[in-house]
């Protein structure tokens, strides 16, 4: 039976800041990435989010980001392997701290934007994210862009990873994603996007910007709720996949 | 047989500033106090601060402080009990990382600062980082001044509770410290001030600065690793201490 | 002639975080209040904050916060007077900067949450602030509540003042606000406020909570922009004023 | 006669954290590049800073970092062109107001750490800074390594733009500095680093890690007081070129 995960990233409010629609969105997911105070989110924030989540049976993880809440971590920061390693556990023991509390377990670790992206490529990067995972707890899943530099280093330390797909972003042919500055990167047809995902979900196959069709494995799909229009979509792709057959649930119960 | 442990403030380097003289201190002392990255500390000192104090045995506990960095955590904020809660327990999880990773347990926990000052007069604030000790591990002994509040709502909670004394500091009749506003404050006659050490630990009797003897339980004496001659400090009154007869060693062991 | 400043906190918004109808309301007042970047704005939102003032003619000031974005601001926190003073500084410094650049000048210094509110009180605090302002620029029009220390302080050393009124806050017989805390504090009758502002600028007085009427300067008035009934709320005064023949002019224009 | 300028990185503590021989070393120097509380410093530390530089009659100027305290502003972050020239305008402004406060005027304008570094090679984050300097005050100097990106688009703005060339570091055969992860990029031998500078300065020459002898315009030379031997290497760097007949003074005074 084909089954898959979806995932948002939650908790991106800070102080007297509000953003994303938290308790609309993790409704409909699996698995909420919930910042931990570095490039979004903070204590009390995260005290909150982790209560929802508990609440609705969405499985929670961490979503560590650079140290950069001006930049909402999504600026690219020449930071050391070590800092990378450290860094994430900084955030895993941050979130488990409310995780414990309330008698949940952590589910994953999802880098936050610019971490993620070098991550995807950055082979150093990407090795001290995934030997801070195994150092804090060997049995949280890590998660990343399908088949990048973070699944395969995820892979060699023997940790359980998950491939993350886009519903709304284009591919290269060589699996990467195509960058937000070229047109066409981003799938606006909320029809296509969704056969998309159904394809990579069931066939493991994408059509790449060139036109080639290329392998792409989906455990777990990114979704938003930043806006109504977007929460919607999230039910819609949702519903779209078990219509298909597809059981939407957490990543932890069928990736071992 | 007398018993006491040596607490130290460990780890408030932050980036590329160094305070403390750390691999000196932390030998001479049975319980290290890690900052953790809010009043001061970052991941990359409390990583490093983790494995030297597993490397000599010295126990290690969080000391969680105020969201005040450029105050170095010293000046009285107006949070509120949940805010209170909340910052204690991410700061007790972004530790807990570190030292789970080393395969290293977690202590105890001793508020720093202003957060500490304001947690020995203010019941509620006691209150607040009691529960957060209680709800993310009951196992944590709660560090505070003795006698104060935050040892009674320790205690009320069910918490291992250390009372903590200064070797260098003189208290008032009720049991509480003389603001370092007022001169006699400091003790700076270090004879005297092991003496008072030796005499709290084992008679638990200290002489107040309006001249009465009051009772006064010392589980933890706070010691300072700032420079030469506080390190040089520290070495006396444990060995005073040793030649009196005393125990010194980790609060842990003789606190059930 | 009667004449009024209308006031608003704009500029609020930080890194990826929007906050207050900034292009909405800014076309309403007369005085925009700018955050510096401590307790919320950014360099970014800054710059764009005096482009929009500038292209309106609305009259611009600083609006310097305490050192928590966590906060927003507003917890009283324990600064001495020299950090008040600094803090202070720094702020004007960095907002007149952008107003330099785009060839505008600062009209006035408004002191935020709890900065403002303690510095209503404390005549220290008060003192410290307009020491700063007075030490950067003498020609800073001195924003605080009307009749408070701050107002004192700033008379005393030669500032110019302008008192602020709320147009729904209630006021206490002593002429200080009615805190948050206490049921009534808000006006929330809408033709009430209106009232209220109207006579506190012709008369130069208002009602107090307890039911005495109590003299009241009104230099300017306070306004919000953070949601659609707020701003459209500001609309109303204004013309309020108008149709009672207040002239409605940036603080500079009448106060000297 | 040949002139030549001495500066140095100064008021770099934060909060209760202290770094640099501060007191000692700008006694030697004719400029001082004061952090601006992005990367080091804070207002108090600014305030202290700017009242030291006055009474010695050290010329000041600033020192903008990126936004990364815990990485004092050496690491690469990638930053929009709108973000580099707004994060100088703020901190120029933010130096402004304590200069203008203890009435003295601002020299100039030195980026720090990975922003000065990025700027001497990427023409359009060097043309940001040159902007950003520009748009606050055309008579600021800006400080750049010698021949680099950052003097070229200074010259093309119009500014005044000051050289700098380093004692103690090895130059590549195009005038880039050595990378200081490479042998040799530090220079240690102290006479060899004196005889350097004197030809710097007085045959605007120097030889290359690689052999050859290069151009190079020495306005300025950047020195250090970390620690007793590098306030040293001033004193004895500014007696050689004082005996070699170089007057050493202020670069306003001599770049117009």
């Amino acid at each position: 039976m084909y089954k898959v995960d979806l995932n948002s990233d939650i908790g991106e409010s800070f102080g007297n800041y509000v953003l994303g629609m938290d308790v609309e969105v993790i409704k409909y997911i699996t698995s909420a990435n919930i910042a931990c105070g570095w490039h979004a989110g903070d204590a009390m924030v995260m005290d909150k989010t982790v209560t929802i989540a508990k609440k609705l049976n969405t499985a929670i993880g961490v979503h560590p980001g650079f140290p950069d809440l001006m930049g909402f971590g999504r600026r690219d920061m020449k930071i050391t392997y070590e800092e990378a390693k450290n860094y994430i556990k900084y955030q895993i023991g941050a979130l488990w701290a409310f995780a414990h509390s309330h008698g949940v377990k952590l589910q994953h670790v999802k880098p936050h934007g610019a971490f993620y992206n070098m991550a995807a490529k950055d082979s150093q990067m990407a090795k001290a994210i995934a030997e801070a995972v195994f150092e804090v707890d060997k049995d949280l899943i890590l998660v990343g862009l399908a088949n990048s530099e973070i699944i395969k280093m995820g892979k060699e330390l023997g940790l359980k990873v998950a491939n993350e797909v886009f519903a709304d972003r284009a591919y290269n042919a060589d699996g990467s994603l195509v960058s937000r500055n070229i047109k066409g990167a981003v799938i606006h047809d909320k029809d296509v996007a969704i056969q998309r995902v159904v394809r990579m979900v069931k066939d493991n196959m994408v059509t790449s910007v060139t036109g080639e069709d290329i392998n792409i494995q989906a455990d777990t799909i990114c979704v938003h709720g930043d806006n109504p229009s977007a929460v919607l979509f999230v039910q819609e792709i949702r519903k779209a996949l078990e219509d298909e057959g597809v059981k939407v649930e957490p990543m932890s119960i069928f990736i071992k």
